[in-house]
């Protein structure tokens, strides 16, 4: 069975972040899935996207969306409940739950706002071991995840590397590039330039409501980053939402509509501050900070690691992937292998092409 | 000599445009290289790409910086203007002289804004060639465009299939594709959005003066769309502009410096409106309207046609260029060739990578 429950945890005791400053009180919420067994020794870790949250698998009571991995995680599933207990936390810095950047700010009744710190995937990671310890696991089966997801599954097996028997990374990087950065920072600046922003001091109930267009703005180009030219043309072809419309200015393409309702959607669920900070840490992550190289770092790995590239992602290319696979054979390192999957999805295939992954994925655990 | 040569035509009879509506009276301002031959065949169109102008070739007296083509066109160049009488109009719609959305609309003494009417590829190609009537100038040797001036050139071969004996097209498609609508989306929305731009009624002295912020974060995505994961990795890495700025909510990447200075910068000399209404004629370009399928408007071109598609560009890919020769050669029709272009340089390669197209340009002509 499922057995979805959802859990919050208080810690008192500050988080030192890479930065060299603290975070503290802070909260962490998690849900779990299935049952942790007498030997401890079942338990799988799954990490979340830049806008996802602990909700990976289910659904709630009275919704019907289901969590956001639920393809993969569930009873008979290759995450299977029956046999695994699931763990999966709201990152730090998120707006879910877990403490970010419009929590409030202890001792103060106000938000941190621009006072968070900036954390990085490292932190984030930390903040999860910290709750595993606190609920008595101190090594787990394997921790997943996807794009951000992925890189905080390679931070556990470079910076805890007892800790997870198995690491599977998806679509996902050793080190975020460049490419990945500007479509970052066109979101940022977007975010930043919206008078509604308030430089930081918005409502954060009055943009539920009205919506924020700078990051509606932001997420448009984000989604045009998750899809792929091929993927794109197969969704939506050239078709037009009025065909009457096609010499009016302001007529539009279906492919207009879906980035203009979901990059307005978003700003319904997601809040603009938790964006820039997660997007910072996206942009700053680098396993090999602390380390002479990439190598050095990922030679650090003893878990059982499994690469999923997929073919036409853009934001990570399978080539990021296949590279640290190359990376660890060269060093004589045989606890590695890379799938690369044949999908036009670009980089959300991770999330829909679960057909493609879930033999992958039960073969590896 | 390059003789580098400045014009602008009025002409007072109507534009009737795709749309049904007319455009009425306009202006057209060209440059020419080279000198027209008394039996009026060495002529070569040159058309420009969506922020381009007529300035392809040569430096201004005073100016230090070259055309944006300057590469390719000059004195024993690939488009040599010692044997070539070469002509580059800035396209209706735009802003450096022909009539755009910032004209003043006849009789009144106000600008058109949105009173503007749409105009398509085929109305800016139509406009040029009633501007080469005039000129008398009624066939030519080549049309040679990239981006958007590839679309041009490409249009100029199915509608006046006796006008051009060859047809140069680059980095361009049969076709704009949701995932090029999509970044131009992106852009429209940051424009549109920004009160600065206040409903299409600014001041352009003003917002040349201040800048458009959204503006500038739509030109950013613009430039991701330009170049490639490649190229970026290249230019870029994961250089920091300030080597403690890491921890640093604000701290910032070389390519976000890159990203800004360019977007920022832009706002300075281009239009706000005539970035919409040309990126709206990008969208709607589609060279099969009015014709069955994209095979019969295909079927009309008579000149030799040239294809280059570049194998990092994103925005049109090299397959979109190949699939055109591919519906070419599977009519039977042996005038068409093509090439692809190894760089890494993404959709910019047709404007930086001369080396590597200027043999094959030279020979086609």
């Amino acid at each position: 069975m499922l057995n979805l429950q959802i859990h919050s945890e208080h810690f008192t005791n500050p988080l030192y972040l890479e930065s060299g400053r603290i975070l503290e009180p802070y909260d962490i919420v998690y849900e779990t899935y299935g049952e942790l067994n007498e030997a401890r020794d079942n338990v799988i870790v799954i990490c979340h996207a830049l806008t996802g949250s602990h909700h990976a698998a289910g659904t709630y009571e009275g919704d019907n969306k289901p969590g956001w991995w639920d393809g993969l995680i569930g009873q008979g599933k290759a995450v299977d409940t029956d046999r695994f207990f699931v763990i999966c936390t709201n990152v730090i810095g998120s707006c879910f739950g877990s403490t970010g950047p419009m929590s409030l700010r202890y001792p103060y009744n106000d938000p941190y706002r621009y006072k968070f710190p900036v954390i990085t995937i490292l932190d984030m990671v930390k903040a999860q071991r910290i709750l595993f310890d606190r609920l008595g696991i101190h090594q787990v089966h394997a921790v997943i995840g996807g794009s951000m997801g992925g890189m905080q599954a390679l931070a556990f097996g470079v910076f805890f590397p007892n800790f997870a028997k198995k690491i599977i990374a998806m679509a996902t990087t050793a080190a975020t590039q460049p490419w990945a950065i500007a479509f970052n920072k066109v979101a940022q600046e977007a975010i930043l330039k919206d008078p509604e922003f308030k430089n930081g001091y918005y409502d954060p109930e009055v943009i539920r409501e009205n919506g924020l267009s700078g990051m509606a703005i932001g997420r448009m180009a984000g989604h045009i980053s998750f899809l792929s030219h091929q993927s794109m043309a197969k969704k939506f072809g050239r078709e037009y939402k009025r065909t009457d419309g096609l010499f009016e200015l302001f007529g539009k393409f279906q492919v207009e509509s879906y980035l203009e309702y979901n990059g307005y959607n978003f700003t319904k669920w997601f809040d603009p501050l938790s964006y820039l900070y997660i997007t910072k840490a996206i942009n700053i992550y680098d396993l090999s900070r602390g380390f002479d190289s990439i190598e050095e770092a990922l030679n650090k790995i003893n878990a059982e690691l499994y690469l999923v590239g997929f073919e036409k992602d853009i934001l990570f290319l399978p080539s990021e992937m296949e590279s640290i696979h190359t990376a660890m054979l060269a060093m004589g390192k045989t606890n590695s292998d890379y799938l690369e999957v044949v999908s036009d999805y670009g980089h959300d295939a991770f999330l829909v092409e679960i057909d493609k992954i879930e033999n992958y994925v039960r073969e590896a655990l």
